[in-house]
């Protein structure tokens, strides 16, 4: 009886999120520029009714009530997750909140100009204003879960995820990617870059004939462009994005290959618990894996690519026998390693270092060691340690290139390099599973890959962290060797 | 201070409206079709989160301690408005409206299928079960406001709109309209149909460039396609569509300038009131005398057309030498009247007759002296005797043209025609006022009428009812005169 009471809260908690999500994704894709306002207006007071909703005294007594006994799995994750949302809630003070949410609109809103400009000294102010309030945020959050504050803020975006987890990883990473990279560059053949007449037309066909080659189901799915790519929307209506460059078609494509693992994850979710908390993606690092299966694991591979090759080459209307088309020239391009200065446009092998140093900045600023004015500085060294480039005075290409800390992400970035881990290992792990799917892909042919991520990986939602999916998937805890391997029989075999 | 937390109370309410229009936009013109059970869950429960707090005894605690003698105009219209918002509310037992919503979408969806099939039998047991519904609707609503059920239905679209109001206008339209048709169809010139090369994308353009000239704001606005045209949004995110016949430009271009109509009203709304249910439109009645004052006063007017004629066909490269695109041929082509099947595509002449015809039988169907199963003779006798035309057996172009009655538009018929009368009278003011707009109009400058319409109408958003507002505006109670003397000299000048 007490649970019933629960499902009806949730039904609520769906529907606002469910509007939430329409109205960022139009926000991002279709709103007129004038509307920005009352927006925030809209979409912060529907946050608010959330917040009002799990923080209630009445949802607290239905969860009390519910007996564990009778209840099945999904119940018993959708009560274990209603009551961290509490926990984190309530150690929340509303007023730090809306403080935060004002803080991220006008420093994000700056960042838009500035980062045009290469105008860091401008945006510094509003960056301290929302370092020192997520400092605030973390503290909180960590005293209620008794966890340390960066924690508390990688928790937030994939629970259980901790500097213990994350050190060790990145530690090797540091230590043996360099090495691989100066041997990538020594051994890979000089790259011709591909030119063709790659309209926007053209391009967007491409991408949407392909997302559904790879099992993007367009009755519940649409692809649209934005300035950044990205993926929304839940199991009956995904919503992924892409972007253009007028010369390369290369980049809008694996976009939109990389945002069609998310669609794929977010499409093969429990379809019974939709309206359910447990019946949502694990979280972002689990999120990531899926997105980097698709775009690294499958599309990048040797099979993909002679499937892919002939294809593009006729949609692009090009000559196959060219030098610069050829399928060697073609996969050099897709396979390109470079020290670059940014993240998102970065290959599988450098991109870890680019995370590498986020993760080490932004807690460094959490933890008061480094002033957020000292930020460009602090990148410059570390990008020149790293990647032997000099940011120097070029925060357009630093520390202003991603959005996420003007916007309030902090705390997030590991998930992506943590996320290429988890792919490399599911990858070794749908090998031993159902053989090689090398021959299958070769003739465009994902389906029992996608129904092995279905089955294993999506279907699941969040009835366990991911940390607990990754060991009941593949048999062992997440490990680095999987994507060291990888690289090493990608590039170096 | 009471008042201080009614406008919290108004702030949740602009948030979950402001969703639920996003929502709905989304619906109709991006959502993928397998989003719709969904999309219908979602919203159905952020309605019912706005019928929560429209009956909560906080908000009638603190419209009760309301004190009116210490607020403006605008707050006494807001207080106005949610108590009859409550008592609307509190009128309709909460099952009733789930019971009218499932209804709904059932009815709708068949309506879909059905009608694409001509069959009309398949939908007469779900389009009985929506008017049974709506029959208890309206008692329920007329019992709580001491009306009758159907001047409730008719109030719920358009305030204090009732039978006594309507009754004699559509009397008066019936004694003579008919004769002025028929005169018209004497007089008119031949059409001969205008034929080129009318792309989506031209047409497209060529709307967005009228709605522009006519004063949308696109930096808050937005124009795309739809099955059916229409307008939504606020003041400072407006949002209309059209569609497109490969064959004849003019029904898309003619849709979107009726939509800008309907958007100029929502950009002209008092901004600084925009959150408050004061701040909206009127009512639909005068939603759509400014959509049909835009397309029918100005866009239509002979001033118009002459400087719409050169526009139109340098854009179709056309040659305005030929007689086929003359400014005759063109200005006969915008203005031909016809009897004919179909409401949405007729001419302002025989228009009325149409609607009058839906009010007629809604109102038979709801009091029980009218089956729904024999809706299709009735509407076949009326058709016969008002225009002269049978659709025994053609449903598609009779009974199930218009979406209206199955998806729960009841009462809403009469907001057209009433519209159009308001419009003519509206023009008639306009001159009184400004002077003859029409040397303006000949050089695409509107800009004069604009600001008369955001001036007289749209800034005063539902400070009071559309019927003290148009006495306010020309002076006079609503009168058929002025739409018939606009007949006249339009048409049989």
């Amino acid at each position: 009886m007490s649970y019933t009471k629960v499902v009806e809260v949730q039904q609520r908690l769906f529907a606002l999120d469910h509007a939430l999500g329409i109205l960022d994704w139009d926000n991002l894709v279709m709103m007129p520029p004038k509307g920005a306002t009352d927006r925030a207006e809209a979409a912060g007071t529907l946050q608010a009714m959330t917040h009002e909703l799990i923080t209630s005294d009445q949802l607290g007594e239905y969860l009390e009530g519910c007996d564990a006994a009778e209840l099945d799995e999904w119940a018993k994750a959708n009560i274990r997750e209603l009551r961290l949302q509490r926990q984190e809630a309530f150690a929340v003070p509303a007023d730090l909140l809306m403080a935060i949410e004002r803080a991220i609109v006008r420093c994000d809103q700056e960042w838009r100009v500035n980062r045009a400009k290469n105008d860091w000294e401008s945006n510094v102010e509003s960056l301290e204003e929302v370092f020192n309030l997520f400092r605030q945020k973390a503290k909180c959050l960590g005293d209620a879960l008794s966890i340390t504050p960066y924690d508390a803020l990688a928790n937030s975006w994939e629970r259980g995820l901790t500097q213990a987890i994350i050190d060790p990883v990145f530690d090797r990473l540091r230590r043996e990617l360099p090495d691989i990279i100066e041997n990538v560059l020594v051994q890979q053949s000089p790259v011709v870059p591909l030119t063709g007449d790659f309209s926007e037309d053209k391009q967007m066909s491409l991408s949407r004939t392909f997302s559904e080659r790879l099992g993007l189901d367009y009755g519940r799915a649409r692809m649209d462009t934005s300035f950044h790519p990205f993926s929304s929307g839940s199991v009956n209506d995904s919503r992924v994005t892409t972007r253009f460059e007028s010369d390369s078609f290369l980049q809008s494509v694996y976009a939109a290959f990389h945002e069609t693992g998310h669609a794929l994850y977010t499409q093969g979710l429990p379809i019974d618990h939709r309206y359910e908390p447990a019946g949502s993606a694990c979280g972002m690092m689990m999120h990531e894996s899926q997105s980097l299966f698709i775009e690294m694991q499958i599309c990048r591979s040797d099979a993909f690519l002679q499937f892919f090759h002939p294809i593009a080459c006729n949609h692009f209307n090009v000559n196959r026998e060219s030098q610069e088309w050829s399928f060697e020239n073609f996969r050099n391009n897709v396979r390109e390693v470079k020290k670059s200065y940014i993240r998102v446009d970065a290959d599988e092998c450098t991109y870890p270092l680019h995370v590498l140093l986020r993760y080490k900045l932004e807690q460094k600023v959490l933890s008061g060691e480094l002033r957020v004015a000292d930020l460009p500085g602090a990148w410059n060294d570390e990008m020149t340690e790293l990647l032997g480039l000099s940011t120097a005075g070029n925060y357009r290409n630093g520390v202003m290139q991603d959005t996420h800390w003007f916007s309030g992400i902090i705390g997030y970035f590991p998930s992506y390099t943590l996320g290429a881990l988890t792919a490399a290992q599911f990858y070794s792990a749908l090998v031993r599973d159902i053989g090689d799917p090398t021959e299958d892909i070769r003739r465009g042919n994902c389906e029992g890959v996608v129904h092995w991520l279905k089955h294993n990986i999506h279907q699941k939602g969040r009835l366990m962290s991911s940390m607990d999916l990754i060991q009941q998937v593949t048999g062992s805890p997440l490990s680095v060797d999987y994507f060291l391997n990888h690289l090493h029989t990608r590039y170096l075999a």
